[in-house]
């Protein structure tokens, strides 16, 4: 499906923030998306865990990916992140799945798991949805 | 107050994913902190507006001094974060203010604003306090 | 200002629910409002306490109030509620505080007080404002 | 297994706000609840579908509910709450599951449906654990 792989391949080119956090998008569906953070000491705390921040960041990415892999540009209004598990080494891993949809608002689920699939942050984002498209 | 600038002192070095991300740390008093970050192009994302990991990144930073403050380490658990409007250049300031604390849990809300003092984002945050100290 | 008494009237009449919780609406203002809710015996879940519930209701109460205070009728889409301190006895107050509006989402804060003005809980909602009045 | 049947037992007795909103426990298992809360014209708010307060008292009931199961006293300290879809007549239904549990916190989504099993709300509640047990 070309227009699907269009907006994986915009992501991939043009989130700079998600770059700059060493985040990788994985794959791209309707209504989900996968991505992969190789932890680095960068993204640290002063404890020596993951920060939150990085940790939200990899989240609010594939939640971006999935609600704009319909096409329509949509922006994220409201989050809620609860952190549950520590992180300090390895790869986190983060899939956004699709909870509802309706032209104007959209809500999707995220979980961030380690290597050993546990569950470091579950994460609700909802979006709104504007009348313009995502591509040029 | 030397405890105090001991953990101020203590976030500005060892934050590192903070300072990945260009923040930097302006004050701490109990209970509350701020923050500034300069906008730079690798905060975009792909509609080249701040990255809401980005935002979210500079609220919890303050969000982790504040709650730090008291000496206790503290560890966040949940955060909600409104995005109210886009931000694209200059700078953005955080403060947190401290609307809760008893011996195990505290709350906190942040502001993030930009140069014009126009409203990025608003968010609140709970952390779990452990018995142990923040500083070795 | 006759809207915002005819729309004040409305919610009086026609909020079931808050009514059938024992909630009295205060005052009204553009984007603000005020409730109460005097505790009784069924407000209490089984540890005795007011159930959390009942808080929200209360605080959702007033959040509708100051999101349709515009006349617009709007929706609540998201809610964040921090409890902070449990409530036992007394009367509740409810306060809604206008933190963002724009043509399609507007956010506010809630603040739930008991009678010595202690903090029980606080809210966060976003409502998705309709392009229909809120009044026949 | 007598202990769950004992906090069943000791909700469906003790839970006056439940009882007043017309909330009927189904099941309980450990980290898992599920109610139902027919529709009445008294759950209504001013725009005639079901109140904000009503949904989420359901939810909150489930989660109190599961967290407890646990014989552990509970209360919960952060809840967010999406809501997707309006519903005006019939029951709903709501379901708490685990997400995540240690000692000292716990956390739990629980969904909201309609008797189409249509989405109406998504709750995710963060329960601090106290040392007590839930039982005198």
């Amino acid at each position: 499906m070309s227009d699907l792989s269009d907006i994986f391949n915009f992501f991939k080119a043009n989130d700079q923030f998600a770059r700059h956090c060493g985040i990788e998008l994985l794959s791209a569906e309707l209504g989900s998306a996968r991505a992969k953070m190789p932890i680095q000491p960068w993204h640290l705390n002063g404890a020596k865990t993951v920060h939150g921040g990085a940790i939200f960041t990899l989240a609010d990415f594939v939640f971006a990916v999935a609600v704009n892999s319909h096409g329509q540009l949509a922006m994220g209004i409201n989050t809620n992140t609860a952190f549950l598990n520590a992180a300090t080494s390895g790869i986190l891993y983060a899939e956004a799945t699709e909870i509802s949809l309706n032209p104007k608002l959209a809500t999707y689920e995220v979980k961030v798991v380690d290597e050993d699939d546990r569950l470091i942050a579950r994460f609700q984002g909802t979006a709104y949805r504007k009348k313009v498209a995502i591509l040029p």
